[in-house]
């Protein structure tokens, strides 16, 4: 069920044009009522966000974190569009608020795409209603809106977690620029629970560094990333706690499908530091080692070579004694004290010929611990991404 | 001519048997009389140094800045060994001091090749000797040298520069693990103009900063990284400055070479930026641009998507107005003031087809500026880096 699941919403996809050969391009998220409930988001930290991200973060700080519903188009981030961006993106909110029966401040947009392509913003704005009228409380309108955010992954990113009383749905859209700070990525979150702005909000912020902000693909934060949430409130107060493990579970539910769908990968990579000297040294050094092309490689060519892991944990710029340092791939140790150790080869090769390899990296210094979802890099990424074409 | 073009130098490369196969593998620059002469070193800032790096430390330190040679090896990086990698290192400058009339502390010592594998020492010993004695000042021991110390590189790396009364010369390897603070790399230099171990060392530095530092193949510096410079003395006190612009030049030559020779690479790429609020902006964008690997994808593909060159940045840590920023490929205008301008496409796509590609950001806040050589991201580097074997 998704973004649907959670009594009070309703959804639609459809195809307003933006993408060149009639591929399903907008989608829209809202309150069955048009009524405005609280809502929370986190951007991007690009210091060149998209119009869409500029106009989300105006509307929800001038509505006192209230959204009744959220525009979401694919093909086109409306990025480094300048003053015409902005107009258009606001164009979209005032557009599907009308459909809505809510304010346009009300309403938040989401877009992804090509950085620097003028927004087709006619075209968008003759299908919006057509579009949004179609919107309705089943799985196949979530289904629907999951499937025209989507941009180059092959898969629709769903979720649905039940709480006690209450439930969580979810979407999102990510296959590459995928990276610190959030990974480029759009991921829309509903709820019926009662929950107030604030700590919605709280609850987002807790809820992302596990999941989408330990996540990367390929180092790059893009200009568009959004994830936001909406509580219809229609379910009552949650349990303490029970909305915030939910709300987590549903996020790493979908940074875990990102990952499987990123582009051009062959392998989904767990990076684990252990025994930092904090969390924050033990979390920088698994994005090293995560991020680091050299290492990438390595595991698409099923290679565990711990030298190059060790020399990333170098250079992590955490505290290190590399005398310390123990490595493993898939629970087999291949270096201990910093240097090679024996270990069932067999076991190791088996390990890295999967789909899911596991490396860990205890540094012996202290109790800090910290992890980054990653790919390998082969050919797959680079026929992706060395042309827009 | 290289490092035996000054006056006062000896080189020798052979086979030691290191790397299988019958390759040359081992390297001696030293002085012809086998005199310490003032000496400075710049090494790798990761935290798991190599065998090498410690040792060549070490006795620069207790010799207060003097060597009379260097013995380089290559297919084995002798990192990651521990106490026996220390151990090893120590006997390959004994060893060669001994040859050379030298004490073990004037003799310094760099390596290269594979992480994590015991260093073959006895191998190496009982070579050490012979090629040792091979050593001559002619053109082609220098040869021998600078090609005894290839891994990955397809060329051997050699400059030599001519200052007022005195010469540089250099020979380097490094193909990938090329990265901030350092490329992967080991360098050599010799010259003969007359400069004590202190201006020796300042100057190293000051060279360094724009050739090998601004130099960024894959983002990641490796546990040896090593740049050594000897000065004979024979050729006199230099002019004021001629001896740095000179050095500076040898650098930035050796730097140019290990692009030309990068892993894989169909591109070579200066990104430069100007108009950033500092020196220092402009170096961080031009090396957060440069080691993108979307980016770098882009490039392998022809293809001018600016968009990604402003996301990275907007994510590089810097003052930066998205407003401003121009952006050029090839002396052409593709974005100003932040959004897509009208350009001759044609232009670019010829810039783009070349094998030198010159990417201008132009922040507009000020008067930093600072520049980064890099490559493109293709199948070439995947295939290098994929496996060991």
């Amino acid at each position: 069920m998704s973004v649907t699941g959670p009594a009070g919403f309703v959804a639609a996809g459809g195809v307003a044009g933006i993408k060149p050969g009639g591929t399903p391009d907008l989608a829209i998220v809202a309150t069955a009522d048009g009524r405005p409930v609280p809502a929370a988001g986190v951007f991007t930290s690009n210091l060149a966000p998209a119009a869409p991200v500029i106009v989300s973060r105006e509307h929800l700080a001038a509505s006192g974190g209230l959204a009744a519903g959220i525009v979401l188009t694919s093909g086109n981030a409306n990025a480094a569009n300048g003053a015409a961006g902005r107009e258009a993106a606001e164009l979209l909110c005032a557009l599907a608020a009308e459909e809505l029966g809510a304010a346009a401040e009300h309403v938040l947009v989401c877009q992804t795409g090509l950085i620097g392509v003028p927004f087709p913003i006619d075209v968008a704005a003759a299908s919006i209603g057509r579009v949004a009228s179609t919107r309705g409380p089943d799985e196949s309108d979530a289904a629907a809106a999951a499937h025209a955010i989507l941009t180059t992954d092959t898969v629709a990113k769903q979720a649905l977690v039940e709480g006690p009383g209450f439930c969580v749905g979810a979407m999102a859209k990510g296959a590459a620029m995928l990276a610190p700070n959030m990974a480029t990525m759009l991921a829309v979150l509903t709820t019926d629970a009662q929950v107030g702005p604030g700590e919605l909000s709280a609850a987002l912020l807790a809820a992302i560094g596990p999941s989408f902000n330990s996540l990367s693909v390929d180092g790059c934060t893009s200009t568009n990333d959004t994830v936001l949430v909406l509580a219809s409130g229609l379910a009552g107060r949650p349990r303490p706690g029970a909305f915030e493990e939910a709300l987590g579970e549903a996020c790493a539910s979908l940074a875990a499908q990102m990952a499987e769908d990123a582009e051009g990968a062959t392998k989904v990579v767990r990076i684990v530091v252990r025994g930092a000297a904090s969390d924050a040294d033990a979390h920088r050094a698994a994005r090293k080692v995560g991020e680091s092309q050299l290492v990438k490689c390595s595991f698409n060519g099923e290679d565990p070579y711990w030298g190059r892991v060790l020399s990333e944990l170098g250079t992590a710029g955490i505290a290190l004694d590399p005398d310390q340092v123990r490595i493993s791939y898939g629970g087999v140790a291949v270096c201990e004290g910093g240097t090679a150790a024996l270990h069932d080869e067999e076991a190791v090769r088996v390990h890295m010929a999967g789909r899911h390899i596991e490396v860990l990296c205890e540094l012996g210094l202290g109790s800090g611990s910290g992890a980054i979802l990653t790919t390998d890099l082969g050919y797959g990424y680079i026929d992706e991404n060395r042309t827009t074409s």
